[in-house]
């Protein structure tokens, strides 16, 4: 029995993250915040290929996918996290020093964070709804005072200069300050919780970035929506304050240091991601539901009653902030943005005649919406071939996208006819100043624009327009159909600009259109006003792209302040979610898929069942000796990206080689630095964890690592041995090598693991030979290595994967 | 290495269920439906023993607690689920010869399931509504007319034989048909979802009794509320569609073969219990929040989707069926039971004024919602010591609280003084028949008697009094106090009785008139309506008592049709549940505690990161050869009661013992029944497992078992031999032993685990040292292993567990 022994299939290098991303030079490894990198000669050509192969798909195939993602538009190495408790002599000694004072600290910090990232949220969601309020609203007002004035041109010179000098300022900002703030943000908090970590998605630099840019990217008019970004935001201020503020800038504090490690973040980062929704929407028990629904993989009830407490943060903090405003102290913002668009008050009866139009509008919105995720998707492919070109094609295509949809939105309403006033109606018409049903545009006085109450105001007041009861009479069929179809165009090229964008208000304007539409054509029969098919086609359109039942439900419940809608939107839902998912996946499934994050799904593939863990762990395995020296730890951590080491006590110190843990990278390079080393290969008598402190070893933010380069030791130092068992995890999670790939993966995702040791079957060979990390479970990297599988039914079988993630 | 030595501190019954429970004869293992046998003279003193044992808290100390439960009134065995999957050879046969049409055919059934699963929910929570609404109608409807007459004593005598008939129809049925159909069945229910079965909590019978004896309960104007047995109901619809019918009536269905194991059951039981609460207050959202955060002890996504479609599709029939009697052909049914209270609609504005009162609102609802648990719990323990001494007891219990709640009932109202009818009012006053605000009693004609509209009607018509708004002078302060404190202490005394009974109800009513009271109090400064106050009450109260936050919150908003007392009603809820969390458990923890099922907890206890599981695996451990003799096989299924035995293959038919997998007793008895042995002792050529359907190893009903003792085998047969090995489930889920115990529960847990295998650390050992169950995880067991942690401040460190169990 040799002591590293490898016999048969085992031996895996974690090599999930850092290895080399296709160079296999070793000072290649461990360069943080690589996509920002970008300028730099060879690497940016390196980066370039690479985001070619993994567009092109050809990065799929090879080893290398789960190392690199788009994060933002860049692609960046991403990092697997770690939700195991690491069990070494460190943390039991820390464990038992903490006491009844520590354990209450620890509990009102966790609860005075959940106040702190509801309560900034809240604010930032305030900021961004003020800012665009006020933003948007003053651009509106001059542009309605010059089309009073009849000067139309200057109008539309003043609307198409401010809305690309917004637009150039978002893409400019998200381009050369943080990357990583482009898009919704809800992909990469999806990964994060997941287990995916990408350098700089909540950075401090990310926050500002995505809430400024974000107030510039809507009030210019694009088709984007706040929510996504306030839902990133969210995400960042919890991972910001968890980590006890930003290092980069110095703003730290010390009391936090419980909170360092991937488990506590996670829980923060999932509370601020509904945070984020209920700022959006001022929807607290939606935000608690979407953060369960749609970004988080595991969830515990503990959770739910935290994100709960957050999320009432957000809505008490918004309502008061919202009372200081109603003295007029805010500008411009006054019924716009956050109020809620309670406008279909009142009973609301339905019968047996409605059911038709409603189960129709279900029907084809969840076609309308899997066509706008398909849409979607292809338009970011050829976005992203254009955006990796370089910084300035970003920015071209930035400024493309904006002239065409000021164009359109000052140009389509020429086409609808004037249309009289209603008389007696309660607001004044044609509307003056910025909000209201009745905007003049062109018309004479006394007279209306319908298409212009639609395309020329915030997105905001197009909802609340669209949405309003008793106006079944206020548009033109033309006016409406004319909206639809441009505002599902507007909102699918939108989205895939350098810029805070988000998808959930697009959609929801657009299902209101298309609600209205179809309410117009086959409504007749039935009793329901318009405003209600509104409410309902926005619903079928968010089911049918985001597939979100319970929170999408709750959002538009919320939204209208109206439960007696209830079952029509849980049928329209149910309906609309049925047939899209027969087409593809929901939004966010591909966004992830698209950006290449290796995300691990909640189920097993069927072909998983055929394959046992000794048939995918690949590679040589590198392991330490309990007391190993330290030129040979260097040299593995130098020539290898594994963040992870089996240590296994061989003789002389035990009779037969034994497994005595699991000891990680990030820890081995905390033991060089301090060159706290012993001089003779023996068991040392002193305990060597007394000279460290639990602090060396907290986890430090998102993307940030020590290197191995950056250590610097003598030859003698190297010649000297270390004691790797006090910072050993003595309880890491294994598996035997027979056992399924489909039951490794369920016992991998439901712990959160990061690294699984892989035992023998025979207690012949070594004591450990392998190790699994989230790229052996990757579908990629399983039917690389057995290609037959993707010939057998196994694969096959998956007809409509997104239907089969679901029902299973 | 000998084969089956057993070193170290390895080798563990899985003696977690049917080991015998004090009496050792091997005749007393596998009786099914041991709590169904009352009556005969041995067994009944043993169960009664073991009931005072549970009670007073001995028989956690032994080693047999987590055999036994508490099951509705009476001490059953329980069983662990397993909630892995079995991947033997037959399985992966089975699997692999599911082709496209199985597999939709699976879908199409899950979904139906669900569908039928929120149908019959609805129909069922309609017939309890209908049966409630007309016989308390009816009652109602004649006392009233004869106090209209002035003949009181006649009224009392209806009212009190009437109150007592139903009583005694209710308890006969649940004692002596089911008597798992009493209480609430939620813990029973939360108990399964944890893992836990026991015999009966989900058959017809109790289905039956559950229905109809809760129809009973309230009729008779018992404080018991609908709602949790709606829970059960819902649950027991789910499992016996899951079990394709009962198979005790011989109503089975063949197609439903994929669902018969505990993984399909147990989210058909979730959408079940959801679907429970989304029929009782006809807020399906609430229902997916109440299965997802009370009874539900682990959550995929994909079950979000089907629970809000089984709930979507209660609501839909449920108002196809209201919408038949509107016609008036239900009777009495009219405007009570399931019709919304949405009495408080209008627009809610509020201030900070109105904070204090609020928040006094929520401490002291914190407080009287623990107090409530506390004496709850003390009450079923002097109940139980009551009902375990023999079936008339428990009628003479029930008995006596119907005639002292009766009295309570029709007495109490005579204390109130009478008021004039308001002027002006919609309503007619007096009110004539069973509903209305304005009960007469015995006041002359124009007065009112207040208290008699809070006593003297259905408990859904009470609620609706004190939640409607604009009527703050409409109750005496005297009443409003004088009911408030009947209705705490009937809830309490209510709810231990052998009946069908529910918490939800007598808590909502009881926070009502806390809620009023706390408005009449303290609410002068505040702009708030009583009515609202009342809601805020019932919100303080549930939060209070069953610590459910979003659940409660989506109830009542649900239930009051209101959305703008979001943030009021979130705000309080906090409050009280903070507050209340200080004090105890919530009051589903305390009654799972109190029934004495072994429920796993989410997160570990601190002193089991103290522990490697090896410090807590017991007794010898029983392992079979790959090829083993039959004699052997029977002998060690007839003397130990474990669930699973590791297979090992041991020399000549490999080089040194290796572990094959894991087989199921289960299974081994579909081996012995079919007599497919072979005899000699060689490798068999032929595969046995060809002479098996997947249908022979489909798992029954809740507690049906085979008996080994039910098996004859000859004595040649008893010298042949059985292959194990395509039988054997080659994927367990395995741990080294010096793993740490904390850990191992997080896996045992996470993963819905019903046998964790020990393997041991040294080569040199047997290849598994130990098999860890439910039982090993239990702190009882724990703690009577190693009582010197106990002292140590690692168990002490717990204070207020409750709070620690939220925090965590």
């Amino acid at each position: 029995m040799a002591p590293r022994e490898q016999k048969g299939g085992g031996g895996d290098p974690e090599a999930d993250i850092e290895a080399p991303l296709i160079s296999s030079g070793s000072s290649f490894l461990f360069q943080d915040a690589a996509c920002e990198e970008d300028g730099e000669g060879d690497e940016e050509a390196e980066q370039r290929r690479n985001r070619r192969r993994l567009l092109n798909g050809s990065l799929r195939q090879s080893n290398v996918t789960s190392q690199v993602a788009l994060v933002g538009t860049d692609v960046c190495r991403i990092e697997s996290l770690d939700y195991e408790l690491i069990e070494n002599d460190v943390f039991k000694q820390d464990w038992r020093a903490r006491d009844r004072a520590h354990i209450l600290r620890y509990f009102a910090l966790k609860w005075a964070l959940c106040f702190l990232v509801g309560a900034l949220t809240a604010a930032a969601a305030f900021v961004a709804n003020l800012g665009v309020e006020n933003v948007a609203g003053a651009k509106f007002v001059v542009t309605s005072n010059l089309m009073l004035a009849r000067r139309f041109e200057s109008a539309f010179t003043v609307f198409l200069v401010s809305n690309f000098v917004l637009t150039m300022f978002a893409t400019v900002l998200t381009v050369y300050v943080s990357p990583a703030a482009a898009g919704s943000g809800i992909p990469e908090v999806k990964a994060y919780l997941n287990g995916v970590d990408a350098p700089n998605i909540f950075s401090l630099k990310t926050l500002v970035v995505k809430v400024v840019g974000c107030i510039a990217a809507v009030s210019a008019s694009l088709h984007v929506g706040k929510a996504g970004p306030l839902v990133h935001t969210g995400a960042c201020i919890a991972s910001i304050l968890g980590q006890g503020g930003s290092h980069k800038y110095h703003m730290t504090c010390k009391w936090l240091r419980y909170f360092k490690n991937d488990r506590d973040r996670r829980d923060l980062v999932t509370c601020g991601s509904g945070a984020g929704i209920a700022g959006a929407f001022r929807a607290p028990v939606a935000g608690v539901l979407f953060a369960l629904e749609t970004v988080s993989s595991r969830w515990r009830s503990a959770l739910l009653w935290r994100a709960f407490f957050t999320t009432a943060m957000v809505a008490v903090v918004l309502r008061a902030l919202i009372d200081i405003c109603k003295t007029g102290r805010c500008g411009l913002f006054g019924k716009g943005g956050l109020i809620m668009f309670d406008v279909t008050s009142g009973y609301i009866n339905y019968h047996v005649v409605d059911l038709p139009p409603v189960i129709t509008l279900g029907v084809l919105g969840g076609v309308l919406g899997s066509l706008y995720n398909f849409f979607l998707d292809r338009v970011l492919r050829f976005y992203n071939l254009i955006n990796e070109k370089g910084q300035t094609y970003k920015l071209l295509l930035a400024a493309t996208v904006t002239i065409c949809t000021s164009c359109c939105l000052f140009g389509l309403p020429w086409l609808a006819t004037c249309k009289p006033c209603p008389t007696g109606g309660e607001e004044a018409c044609p509307s003056i100043g910025r909000s209201g049903n009745f905007k003049k545009f062109q018309c004479a006085m006394n007279e209306y624009n319908d298409l212009a109450s639609l395309f020329f105001n915030t997105n905001d007041d197009t909802i609340r327009n669209l949405y309003s009861a008793g106006t079944d009479h206020e548009f033109h069929l033309s006016s409406i159909i004319l909206f639809f179809m441009a505002s599902y165009f507007l909102g699918i090229f939108s989205y895939g600009l350098a810029l805070p964008s988000g998808l959930f208000v697009p959609l929801i304007l657009t299902g209101a259109a298309y609600g209205r539409l179809v309410g117009m054509l086959i409504g007749s029969q039935s009793t329901l006003d318009h405003g209600l098919f509104a409410v309902l086609g926005s619903a079928a359109l968010l089911g049918g792209s985001m597939r979100m039942t319970v929170s999408v439900c709750v959002v538009i419940l919320e939204l209208t302040n109206n439960l007696l809608m209830l079952p029509l939107v849980m049928l329209v839902l149910i309906i609309s979610k049925t047939v899209a998912d027969a087409f593809n996946a929901n939004v966010y499934d591909l966004l992830v898929n698209l950006k290449g994050f290796p995300f691990l799904e909640g189920h097993a593939e069927p072909y998983m069942r055929q394959l046992s863990v000794s048939d995918v762990v690949t590679g040589p395995l590198q392991t330490f000796n309990g007391l190993e020296k330290v030129g040979r730890i260097v040299d593995v951590l130098k020539t290898t990206g594994h963040n992870g080491f089996p240590v296994v006590d061989e003789p002389p110190f035990s009779d037969i080689p034994l497994l005595y843990g699991l000891v990680l990278r990030a820890h081995l390079l905390v033991l060089l630095r301090k060159k706290d080393f012993i001089s003779s290969c023996t068991a040392s008598a002193l305990d060597a964890s007394k000279h460290f402190s639990p602090d060396d070893f907290a986890k430090r933010g998102s993307g940030k690592h020590d290197r191995i380069e950056d250590i610097e030791l003598t030859a003698d130092e190297m010649e000297m041995f270390v004691d790797l068992h006090p910072f050993t995890n003595t309880s890491p999670y294994t598996v035997v090598e027979t056992m399924s790939l489909a039951k490794a993966l369920i016992l991998f995702r439901e712990v959160g693991l990061r690294h699984l040791l892989v035992l023998p079957k025979s207690s012949k060979r070594a004591p450990v030979v392998g190790i699994l990390t989230r790229h052996d479970f990757m579908p990629e990297h399983v039917l690389g290595l057995h290609p037959y599988l993707i010939k057998s039914r196994w694969k096959k079988v998956r007809f409509g994967k997104s239907a089969f993630t679901n029902f299973f």
